[in-house]
């Protein structure tokens, strides 16, 4: 049964990104962005547009910049049909400057993605994207770490000083559990008078794609998802698994499978993310994945000493 | 912050059980039933006692019959704690002349798994083993499945004809959305008037820990879990998820943790049970896993094509 209009935003590239350095080969783009199309995803997020002067374009592939000759590589003799293209734009690690107008870019939606305290950085950059004309959007991340008075007042600027569709709540570390998540959807539904609410959760705690059904049970209507989960650490909501959930009559699921098996299930051989105890107790005590991920990399015989990762995280 | 009181029973031998024939080594049996006693972990499941005219004892492990020697094996030396021994008996596949007198047996609490047409064996067996002195309880499988004017009967039953403590809802095919599962959590509270309502999910599509949630929120005062999902296909709630949200100070999550780096993850390098998109699909399509899991043995070449898999299992 179809329930209703929710807008999906496949971030496979940009968020699985943050596992490989953005190192994707052109081939996986294309193909990752002509599944998304044919599955008639609402939206493709295909990279960061981030500042050359942050980040090392020797280290960094080229997805971490989605300059517009590679986005026109990684689009051309696509029928995108109705899916429209976005950038993630950092808003402590990006240059407006990078964006040309809209009528001259691959790209239909600018996502700013900010922490509270950047959040005058992020309405520049939103700003300026909007008078580009771009679709904008703003990501609040980390929010289980937000002050609950400053997340009142960054709204409310959100919300009277730009012109974006949507402001996502964005769990970055996996923390939140339902009723957690509850409290903080009302935040956003009661100081957001203009715009729509969006999410965007990582499953730390096998949480992200339940907790994205309770925002969508609650009125949000835009949901970030990845295929296979792919994405920092534990990753995100499985792109299929809400294809399953929203029953959406102009979604269709087979293309997402066919990716699936040719390119994403097979990275899972080189890459680490998903469930994992290291990234399940960042998870329950609500940190940033990156002690994780470091001790994720240690040899055979450190890396399952879960108890002593727990003692030294829990301090 | 510490919720409610749930008891927690522990199933990781038990269901896992169901992946590799019941074949576990003595060791890991004590270590597994070591570790959630530490845990202070309230109920632990160790097996079946299911009937050797029903399964042979040359395919299946001692852990299918919990014969008493093998069950005196598994915990003598071992500081049980406050934690309560358990076993599993099938409704329509175990013989209720196997129980020996509570007072003669390690076990504590006999359950019955059932499915609803078999809701009179189920009776018979949990009505024998109360009378030998056996805490009980009676797991409703398939829930999913279940007509809702049956269940409605299989309840007011359940609630009339037997003195067991808690009666479980057990999504075995992974099938349910949290709305779904209010309305049945519903039926369970109205429907039985002086037992406890208890639950155990699977994992298809990631929701087996958040429907742990919701039945808690919903005020279900029992949860089955196993150590890092350890159970049939795509698993179940996570132990270890679980005790991280309970937060219940009689609980303790390190030697759970311990467990889990000794010898549950590494488990993983040679059993495939967890979150694999043939799982997915029978989740979504509220299927039995048997046709998923005969998919996972295919070839290479051929149990990445998800497509194909989807259109036969969606016919």
């Amino acid at each position: 049964m179809f329930r209703k209009k929710v807008n999906v935003v496949d971030c496979t590239i940009r968020d699985g990104g943050l596992m490989n350095d953005s190192n994707f080969d052109l081939e996986t783009v294309r193909t990752v962005v002509a599944a998304t199309c044919a599955a008639g995803i609402d939206y493709c997020e295909i990279g960061y547009r981030n500042s050359k002067d942050q980040f090392d374009p020797k280290q960094f592939g080229k997805w971490r910049f989605c300059d517009e000759e590679d986005l026109v590589a990684a689009t051309e003799g696509i029928d995108l049909g109705t899916t429209k293209m976005g950038v993630m734009m950092d808003a402590h690690k990006s240059d407006k400057n990078d964006l040309l107008p809209a009528s001259e870019s691959v790209i239909d939606m600018v996502r700013v993605a900010t922490y509270c305290k950047d959040v005058h950085k992020a309405i520049d950059i939103a700003q300026h994207a909007d008078e580009l004309g771009y679709e904008t959007a703003v990501n609040i991340m980390a929010i289980s770490h937000a002050y609950m008075n400053e997340l009142e007042q960054v709204l409310e600027l959100l919300d009277k000083e730009t012109n974006c569709k949507v402001v996502n709540i964005v769990d970055s570390f996996g923390a939140l559990y339902q009723d957690q998540l509850h409290f903080i959807i009302s935040k956003f539904q009661m100081h957001l008078e203009t715009k729509a609410v969006g999410c965007h959760f990582h499953n730390n705690q096998q949480l992200a794609f339940a907790n994205t059904i309770e925002a969508i049970l609650k009125g949000c209507t835009w949901a970030d998802s990845t295929i296979y989960g792919f994405g920092r650490a534990a990753g995100n909501c499985c792109t299929e698994l809400l294809l399953g959930f929203l029953k959406d009559p102009n979604h269709d699921i087979l293309p997402i499978l066919d990716v699936l098996g040719s390119h994403i299930v097979p990275l899972k051989k080189s890459i680490e993310w998903g469930y994992h105890i290291p990234y399940m107790v960042t998870g329950i005590l609500n940190q940033h994945p990156t002690a994780a991920m470091n001790f994720m990399g240690l040899p055979e015989d450190e890396k399952y000493d879960y108890r002593k990762f727990y003692t030294m995280a829990d301090e």
